[in-house]
């Protein structure tokens, strides 16, 4: 058994909290977007199968290493993070998405619909841990950066051509 | 709304549902195996903490590249696979653990009995598949193997110095 | 001039006869799978054309590669192999393809029947080989878990989008 | 102050100028060139932006090399190169493209043409050089070399799937 | 023709235009200052060279790499970003140069100013899109960070040896 | 089905038609090139194993990089490139080779000769394009560049020791 | 000799003072940190030696690299850095160490320590330039970053096993 | 002093006990093999040296891997491996021989030899195993693949030239 | 056959005689050194089990590269190397270690005597060939500079944490 | 002792001389240009010492390789090159240079002295072989670019600061 | 608390410490030596200021590893290393240097004069360490190499141009 | 004009002159060797053509290396090098050898002679400057244990297979 706070905060008791739950809530929407995104990876088909395919891994990708930075962010400033499978599926933001095969179009504004939820549960955390942790805010500006690039290039391909 | 069976399998009915049951189980064995590893690479404490930190994301790659193969093998002989948050939450094999800080001790106990579960649960696997595909056999060999030298060095670890 | 078996086999005959037809049956299929797909490479047009362009090569890739290790592992075990032009043009299992240019979805159309032939030959030789030699069997089996993969890609551009 | 002519040139004078003029108005094609493929490349929209926005990288990467090897050939035969804003927006032979968002279709055909006009003026280029400088017609054959295979390539993609 | 407004904003109208008049203004300044830095790159003479000539085109590949970055985050808020030759002519901030050889001790003048001038209309960016979007802010940042680095080492070369 | 001449040549339809052929001609003997360099490398005994096994895979490499580079040329002026096997069997100047085991001694003499004659063939297609593309003739040259520096190597290796 | 003050500095006279002031003192901490991580490199002893050895190396790293950013931010707002040994010696707030060999516990402990001190003296630098320069506030924040991340892995280690 | 077996099988005792001793039985065998290849790496003179010289450092590459995988197999299954220089000298199956210089001749005998008797010894491990652990079987037939190519082509040199 | 000496010295006969009886010793220590340590690399178990696993391959690849260069240096003048089993098993200093598993302390004990020991009888040959062969000794003492090295870092885990 | 023409030549005996007269003058050349570039990489003093001296090497490099092509072009047709230190001593068109340093303003000098004579006499060379061998002609214009644009650079070092 | 000599050396304890005592003087000299260059690295302006800039950062490489490998061959014999900021500024013979602004010809002339410096306390050691330990001398041998080569450059500047 | 010795010596004068000798006559025949290797790089003929053809490279390779440090070090010493091809034609040690095609027996002899000569001569000047100059020694003795590797190398190939 380990003690109950092993790791001393940089901050104070007010903003690590305020902090740590920023991150623990970005932590959980990042680790179920790159399990969705891998999701419509494997089950994407249409005229667009190959480059669909290839996009979301880049996105399984940046998820994946965002995740780490936020849940080693939170250990550093002395909470404890927490991706379980259990907590992931019950307090994630991204939509929920049916089994099965999907077919190119649909998995584009899938995509497009949840980094929109993702970035729209992110935005507010910037501002508040503004407050409490420039190094936090900090993290998360950069990974706003990357997630709303995303955003653009997944709206672009709905666009008729 | 993709049609029924859009992908051919090279294997007939029978054959491809057994062999998809073995790969959509394993699956959801190896998502939820890298999610613990993630888990624990975050919340492990001790002297050995660095030794621990570094080796559960060695288990974390293996975890999610044979992720990827087993989902892609299940796509190729027309079965779709789901790895979402709620279904490896509700379907994996792989021990429950709290959530926390957790010592190093406490972590290399449960990868060991985490990876022997998973061990447990997928050499049957290799004998189903034996008599369905070939193909899927060897794939699910080579993640046998690789899993069991992993298992080997946890264990080692236990072992008093 | 060369003695007639310069080359000692580590079957005995009748193992090594049947698994060197096996061989040099199928490394006429894979050196007819790469011209072909060198073909639609240089003859592709369509609005997919940069994305089948770049994918064909990487079914050159590997059916260059695997005819190679096809090739070798017929010498290892005593059988001259030949895939010179002509005997690759009489004896490929590939199907046909006119001269001329092809648009994108008939490019898409053909080189998802010519992979679902070639594996169609492919697995009854995996399983005789099972019979007289198991480095051979393992070697058919890789090649039919890539060519089945690469088959499922191909066959998912054709559904709707 | 810079003297008159600080570079001796490997020419004598009428075969420099004559060079010069050709290297000077193919720079101003060529860095034209890149500034409008950029412009395509953050601008397009629609379900081939992705690759429509990689395939423009390519051809911003060859345009700027090409006129780094202009540019610089015109300086060591003894001509000052000029390739300033207002004299590339004066003198290019690209054609002018408006502001704004630009669908794939559009961009492609946008793509083909500016190609086709730039090939078409850099043709007689090849022959006038030629005639004064061996060194410089086989820079301007490479380019020429590169540049028509890319058009192959746009024009490629505007004929129907 | 594309719909007026294809990509969603992450920011609010007037956030967005606020931000995107930033973003332009730095993109065109950017541009040139590239193009400027190749025109020195090409025409510089004199004892320092080779100095010279390798230091310009470590300015050309950050101006050219954050252009980039500028103009995808100005698609990314949704406005469209705008390079072409004639704007960059009419609306750059960096100082005019007349065409011909240049001996270093003006180029090192020349650079020093131009760095001068942007970085001048860079700064007050940096405040601005401080109070409508944070992402674009610290991409400010990061640019005026280089820029002035950059600026400290051409006026380094100013003072007498 | 595609129409009739989907790509628009940069030659006129004379210079086309005769660079055409040139191109197509060459393509035949590359694509047998490599495959008969691959039958001698499968087949090859001798003590000069090892040496004359690792040399012929450069030659398919080389044979296989120019094959490319010429099909790409061809649809480059608008002409569709054909090497299936059966047109590579039937058009090739390369020599016929038997099947079976040669020792090196017989491998070193039929490369040789082999690499003569496609050199005797491909000079007079230099003079040709000379006269109806440029570029064209740039590519030839580098390919009669590489195949008589090879030859010089395989003629070397028939010199007495 | 050189002029008083070379660099023309981006920020006016007390933005410039008060932030030269904040490097200064952050590259003193840093270029000592360096220093003692370095003898803690060489003197440690202990059952985890090799660990502690390797992970002091990555401390010695960062703090070498930030040193440096440091320092060359400090010159390009036109403020003179100072980093020789004597100046560390009076102004570090890194705790001294005695000379000898420490055993890995006593190193651990000693690093966190460190670290903690180092920090500690960070923060109210991060608020200060907040106000004066958001350039070096950014590199400051991502200093903090780094150091805090690593302050939290060197207290893992002194939790029980 | 470690407890008896501190590793738990993933196999029963009979199979964990008939695997291991084909594991340690290919052990001895391949240790041997790399210590005399590189004995006669030393050793070889003739007008073939160098090409044998290099080609037996390819046969010590393959043989220390494999050593490594096959005694990590035994341990991961629970048995000690033992590969200690005078088990090697009794137990090896690798003819013997004897100290000195040796010409390129004897030298590609003795290798074809070495091979064909480790080979000998290896192929009825491959069926005992195919009982007993399918993880080991497929370890062994990798072996055998890269052997008996090794063997191929080592024999192939014997032939006339 | 070969002829006795088929190598000439660059040492008289005297020298070449002391040289090599140290190169061959040396040899047979090295030999013996990469034997033991990948014994103890598949042996071991405790709680530092990977630390000690992965700094006894560095070890290996020490004494493996060590080797190569004493045995080609005795080979250079004129000397036969000799490391087979027998040989090794024979002549070797390196202390005799038991079969079976050892927990990380012994290991780490036993290394560090084996090394004191190849030490003990390296540093008389540095000074024996001190006086007929600088070229050997200067590859003695950069034997002896590495693994005195290796030595430290081993003694050090066996201070107490 | 080898037969009068080992080498059978791509041209006629006449086309042979000719060119073959070419390149063993421009091989003469390089040879001596790198070797007088090596002479003052070592011999330069002055306070450009560290960019003459490394802009040095690059021409050493280039000299380098285009003499090894050059020298391979030669046997290629079937002429034997010669490029003893005494052949080059007696033939070269390179300037002679003093023993001794150097300042950096001489060898600037000299270097720029150097390749203008070099280009002098390469110039005519390739207007000879246009008419012998188009192949050749292709290396000795690529030679002449390299060289050209190398004069350019050291000439513009001469034009006064 | 360690006990007083954890280490046990391979020299007697006279070696010991005369070697000891070379090694800390080296050691101490090295790391005030890169302290200083680091400080000119960042101080130094004037026309030279690039060249100067990215010299010094070599020397600075050079000081830092062979710092490292000076102290950590202390560490082997059993001396414990001290090189923290007070040790370094009480004992360095690197000659003092003001704070500020150095202008570029200044720079040059410290470098070479505290090279000088430190090469003057090297010799003597080598010649030292040569009675005591041939390990060490070797060591440096190799420093003084690197130290006077350097020198030489850093000279070579200061001759009028 | 150069001063007379603008370089000060870390020697005195008597040591710099027997070292610099030294020096100058190995610069002489490393120079010497490596033209000597790349004329027979260019006209060996033979079965072994391409083996000895790379294997010269090898040998350009390490005299041209070796070239440089040895005149690098003589300017460090204070001593001007001399590799005109003048002086090196006039004062190798390396044997004569005449134009044309040389087979690849003749080469591996003359290999073999042309080392002996250069290790004869380059032996005394190891005891030389170990009088000396120790770094110099040190440099000598590399060379020396280089060129006597090839040596044994170049040597084996003349046994009788």
């Amino acid at each position: 058994m380990v003690e109950k706070d092993p790791i001393t905060s940089p901050l104070n008791n007010s903003e690590r909290d305020i902090t740590g739950k920023a991150l623990q809530g970005t932590l959980v929407d990042l680790v179920d977007l790159h399990l969705v995104a891998k999701q419509a990876h494997w089950n994407v088909v249409g005229s667009h199968f190959r480059e669909v395919h290839l996009h979301l891994d880049e996105l399984v990708d940046s998820a994946r290493g965002f995740a780490d930075d936020v849940a080693e962010r939170a250990a550093t400033i002395g909470i404890s993070p927490d991706a379980r499978a259990a907590t992931v599926a019950e307090n994630s933001g991204v939509p929920k998405v049916d089994a099965g095969w999907k077919n190119d179009r649909e998995v584009v504004e899938f995509v497009a619909e949840a980094l929109s939820k993702v970035i729209g549960r992110l935005r507010p955390r910037v501002d508040e841990t503004g407050k409490t942790d420039a190094v936090t805010q900090d993290l998360l500006i950069s990974i706003a950066a990357k997630l709303e690039e995303t955003h653009w290039m997944w709206q672009a391909k709905l666009v008729e051509s």
